[in-house]
């Protein structure tokens, strides 16, 4: 499984590697390179090339929207890192960091040009169905966003808005992904739409796994430093369940670490998660993690198409539980 | 004549007004309602229902494809008043002052998904090109914005460097505005270059006029303070071509107001006003922008098209040249 899925991974990147860029200018197109370069796990056009395959047809036909995706989602990443001031991604300088704000702007912009430049790509007859699932997604992605940037200064977020906020910047990515390739693969619409909805679920299952570990993970292997949204006092479910869990007291000392302008940072991200082990936050949220994990399973089994097709699927959304991959 | 533009572009304007925002995030779509309520010429939306017409199909056949360019054109001025730090724009607050930066980049992302979003309802069998056309065109202009940028902190810019400059950054719109609604039309792809070229000409000419009317405007008529690119030091055509000119002196001089940090604007408008007019920039200007307009006029007649169709178009181009319109 491994091996096959190495292969649609390399099929992947060689595209990307072979994207067109025109010869100038460099300063436009360089952050490009960069940001397309710094890698990433492929995912999102992963669960292209699959969904077109669980309906029989050949991934090839799907590459161009896969791509597509990919260039898109590498875009939202690039506009985010510039409104969140992030200096890092995936290990790497941002590319306002490496440039300036006006370069990471407009090599933004032109990235999703060149996304929908290669969705045109996309096999005729479908081009259009393509199309509006991959705009109806995009905008979705940007509401997303914004509503993330606002409820950083909202006092009441329930855990619904979160899951509300996530399912538009994260997981609808990752069902539109999957919708695509079933839609070119002439996949009966109660299959596409079952399919669209295990790629939601296992996309909130992903993102609230991402937030548990910046709290609960191994730094060696997660890969990034752990406690970072408690230091950033980011609302992720876990901050949003503690402070609607937590009784007076308990709320007042989350509170005061939040409002804290100088601190320790290992005495606040301790302090911090002594709080979410006292609430149980840690369970709350691998409850509500294995719940929209196993409706995106059911999802999965209920579509019309042998199991044994479906053994990819599986193993990925298996992986990505696991975060190996 | 004027009845019959004034129809066009009442035809624009509900549609326009008619775009379908999502219910919300209101802090995401305010911003793009407020963008496109703003007015503007709608010269970009005119020339592809124009240039549809011109070929003998009704104009309701391009009307997705002028909304999509019009947004788009709204989207590449909200992003360039970010960059430029712009505080105005047709002489209301830019979304930057208004909301924040982010919210214009966030809603000004959004607004390219929009203008894809509209492109999208091409008709079918135009879908595939009108696409390609638009994502070259876009590219592009995002390419000139680089340029635009870059050439504000090199020493050495030619005429010929600009012309590229706003060719990409202005005169491809034009040019692409047209050549969409010839494509929809099924105009024979020689006149449909013809058309594009009359286009892209043109709108060099127009931006030549913008440069030489910042200098030799009435402030009354133009609508916008004169003076205002000698204040930022902007490299337009008229400032290349008097540092290109100018004798040693005159050229120190003219790099002593460039560098001046604290000056009074009307005495730095006065003196390079001046220099321009030892120059004869004004004429130097003049006549490239006339003959930019010559050939524009003769692309538009080598069209194989009754000159009585064409009549729309030379009277707009003829109201762009003396900016009536």
């Amino acid at each position: 499984m491994e091996t096959k899925l190495n292969q649609y991974l390399a099929e992947i990147n060689d595209t990307i590697a072979h994207i067109h860029y025109p010869a100038a200018p460099d300063g436009l197109y360089e952050p490009v390179r960069y940001t397309l370069s710094l890698g990433g796990k492929r995912i999102r056009p992963l669960l292209t090339l699959m969904g077109c395959e669980l309906f029989g047809k050949h991934r090839s036909e799907a590459i161009a929207p896969a791509t597509a995706i990919e260039i898109f989602h590498n875009f939202t990443l690039l506009h985010d890192d510039v409104m969140d001031k992030a200096e890092l991604r995936r290990g790497k300088p941002t590319v306002h960091c490496v440039w300036n704000e006006n370069t990471a702007i407009l090599s933004g912009d032109v990235m999703q040009i060149m996304a929908y430049k290669e969705l045109s790509k996309t096999p005729q007859p479908y081009l259009k169905e393509v199309l509006n699932l991959f705009s109806k997604m995009a905008a979705e992605i940007c509401e997303g966003q914004q509503y993330d940037m606002e409820f950083e200064n909202k006092t009441e977020v329930s855990t619904n808005d979160y899951i509300m906020m996530i399912r538009l910047k994260t997981a609808v990515l990752l069902g539109c992904a999957l919708k695509i390739g079933a839609t070119i693969a002439d996949a009966p619409q109660q299959d596409a739409e079952l399919l669209y909805r295990f790629g939601e679920d296992l996309g909130l299952a992903f993102q609230l796994k991402d937030d548990y570990l910046d709290v609960y993970g191994d730094s060696r292997v997660f890969g990034k430093k752990i406690g970072g949204d408690i230091l950033n006092n980011k609302k992720t479910f876990m901050l949003i369940s503690a402070l609607n869990n937590a009784d007076d007291t308990t709320r007042s000392e989350l509170n005061r670490w939040i409002e804290k302008k100088s601190f320790n940072p290992e005495e606040k991200i301790s302090a911090i998660t002594r709080i979410y082990n006292q609430l149980g936050i840690d369970r709350i949220c691998e409850n509500e993690m294995e719940k929209r994990y196993r409706n995106a399973l059911k999802s999965l089994q209920k579509i019309q198409v042998e199991e044994d097709r479906k053994e990819m699927l599986y193993y990925l959304a298996e992986q990505m539980m696991k975060r190996t991959v």
